[in-house]
């Protein structure tokens, strides 16, 4: 069982409530990974699911061994049969094979390089360990999804359900770098299997997402129609699809104000951190109670514990 | 409870006598910490910080997860009211809060730029982390304090310790970088809280640390009049604080030699680490059965160790 | 007791004997390092042999701290009686007496610099640790040998034991860059320790390695003629000895292809990894049924916990 995306999680209900379970007692099953090690591959930099991925597996009496793979490795290859006579010392393929001999379950984080769009979605890394490992694979952040923070997002919108059926709104907002898409994706994807739930994306004409992954989310151009009345916002930069990787907007209207939050229904304040205060999101509203970011990192660490614990409970 | 300062040290007498039971028996409380993970955050090298701490918190049975922020994580932002467009992508408010979900006491280290006095005297990255974390902080070296050490060094002192009152000596040697100055700070902080020991500190007219921690500490320009009967010499190098962050002085004449020793009560040598040899004490000094820096460096786990023992039982 | 060289083996038979019974059971002496924390410090980059290394020491239930000792750490002096005055801020002597305070065992990583043939010899931060540390070292890749990998290579070879005399062909292969002889090497020393195998080293002429090494180790300067009869392929790049860190051939002719494995009798294909595809050896080989590298890598975890078993029970 490997778990790259959303659409491994079965049923969204019951995992949301199988995670918070395990939120009431993390340390009921430290037994079950006894003797297990997990592999953490970074090839980029993080710092909520190096330590809340890392702390799932320490609840659950895993071994945990942590790796840089940029600078502490070997430069890997991807190509299938390339002649490697330049930069790249190792291929996938035993990279990958070899690693499965360490470890129970590998865990990886490889973001998309928004320089080649094909490449970005073939999620070279990604797939590359999917392919050639012979032990379950974990993403920690792919090209294209983050599946762990949006169940982490699940999690946390079921703790702060409303009466009536919610509103939830994905909002674009500017930042100063192109960044990938990979979380507002997986975040669609997560929001399309919530069975109670309105779903509004709103962003600058042209930053449409991936039409495979929206399909037919609701799309708003018009940022504080989409606010109007919503439950909670979701606050997320993401680079030009279309014009793949670049920056084609930045307007500062777009970034989610205290007066943008008074069109919602006092909807609670979300976004996946790390985040660019007063481009994204303002200090008043970020610093207000209605922001439940923290929470969301701390669901991280449930998120990655029922993920890690589905698995290992699948090996056995 | 935090432990940032040598101040946080209620009594000095008592810290040290139940270190030194601790390095009986360091596995006596083993339960103590089972299932608390301690965080620790490199913001700059180290060698006993890093494999001490975690030595100490191993064998308190904590988890330990490491993490080199400049290159493992995100660049922090630490200004109220930033507008978040340039370099930093996360601010303190956020790194602080989310940390404390994972970890149950943080660890960090943080020097001083050397350029600017009024930021290294604020501890910028100490401080954030001290407001914004909701768990106990330990510094493992910050700009103006190293209190760790200091604690290490009382303890080594204590082990040394003569029949007569003992005269301590902190002077200043030469070396070719520009060095904070938090070690000497700590140092006579810790001087300060001791009850029956003679405390002097020489260095070149013109390098006189911070007068708000120096007091009324004794200061002795002239170095050979200062080694005259000591029982204690500790060596260490710091740069101008007046002229902030400057080597205005690198005279060889300051480096402790056994000639200088000779002037001193048979002398203890003792110093941090890590040492320039030959520009901070020559060979023949640290090499001889009176150097005590390694023994220093081991106390550094019972230092740590007492520290962490102590925010685990508050904690209770 | 340190493991530095495949010459610290007393007897190959006996320790294979012994690791294979290790992989049946290799959590059999979880209690045996109960307590006792294992050191990596590692100044090059590393894969198998990290995560092998310390999936070992966790089998025997070590503790490990893991330290990148080049961007981790401080840089180290090595000169015995240097001034240091310059780039290193921390001496040998220093550095690995203080390690010795809080590890049992220090594991090393330091290969050759490939420009200073007698400082290479000299095996200088090894040596450096050998002489200044007061606790078992342990040879992860020094400059001139990889005992650690030569033990695996020698379990893998027991595993796949023909029921003749086997004939054993370690034959250079062409490389983009200049490497190290530390892998030949080490094999070459295993080898000479087997009691009942035929062993050739194959390499073009010039590419002769240290002769103190190889001894009286056959030579067949013509690939082809020792690929004959041959049931171990060993390939491996390693730079030029005689002209010193120099890629003086790049003959594409030296590629272990499938039509040169047609000269052998159905020989195995081993390489330590990492390998560089269709220079070293061609896709077809490496993925044939014939390729024992996965297994090869998979036995650095026995060939390891050996070696840490075996320190661990001396220093009882």
């Amino acid at each position: 069982m490997n778990f790259t995306s959303v659409q491994n999680i079965d049923s969204l209900q019951e995992w949301v409530k199988q995670a918070l379970k395990i939120k009431k007692n993390p340390l009921k099953n430290k037994k079950l990974g006894k003797n297990k090690t997990l592999g953490m591959l970074f090839f980029n930099p993080s710092l909520r699911t190096r330590l809340s991925t890392q702390k799932a597996a320490l609840n659950l009496g895993m071994n945990v061994m942590v790796m840089n793979f940029t600078n502490e490795g070997w430069t890997l290859e991807f190509e299938d049969g390339a002649i490697m006579n330049s930069g790249a010392s190792e291929h996938i393929k035993e990279a990958a094979a070899v690693i499965s001999q360490y470890c129970d379950i590998i865990a990886i984080r490889a973001f998309a390089g928004l320089k080649d769009k094909e490449k970005d979605n073939a999620e070279t890394v990604l797939a590359g360990f999917i392919k050639y490992a012979s032990v379950p694979i974990v993403n920690m952040e792919g090209c294209t999804g983050h599946p762990l923070q949006s169940l982490a997002d699940a999690i946390t919108m079921e703790e702060h359900k409303t009466e009536h059926k919610p509103k939830v709104v994905l909002t674009w907002a500017p930042h100063p770098r192109a960044l990938p898409q990979a979380v507002p994706n997986s975040f669609v994807e997560m929001m399309q299997k919530q069975e109670n739930m309105d779903f509004v994306i709103t962003h600058p004409e042209g930053y449409e997402l991936n039409p495979e992954i929206t399909k037919d989310s609701k799309i708003e151009y018009d940022q504080d129609k989409a606010f109007e009345n919503a439950d909670f916002i979701y606050a997320k930069n993401w680079s030009n699809y279309t014009d793949y990787g670049k920056i084609t907007n930045s307007d500062p209207n777009w970034t989610v104000s205290a007066d943008k939050m008074k069109l919602t229904n006092n909807a609670k304040f979300m976004h996946c951190l790390p985040v660019r205060r007063n481009m994204i999101v303002t200090d008043e509203v970020i610093d207000s109670e209605n922001s439940i970011v923290i929470e969301q990192a701390n669901n991280r660490t449930y998120s990655a514990q029922l993920v890690l614990q589905k698995i290992l409970k699948d090996a056995k």
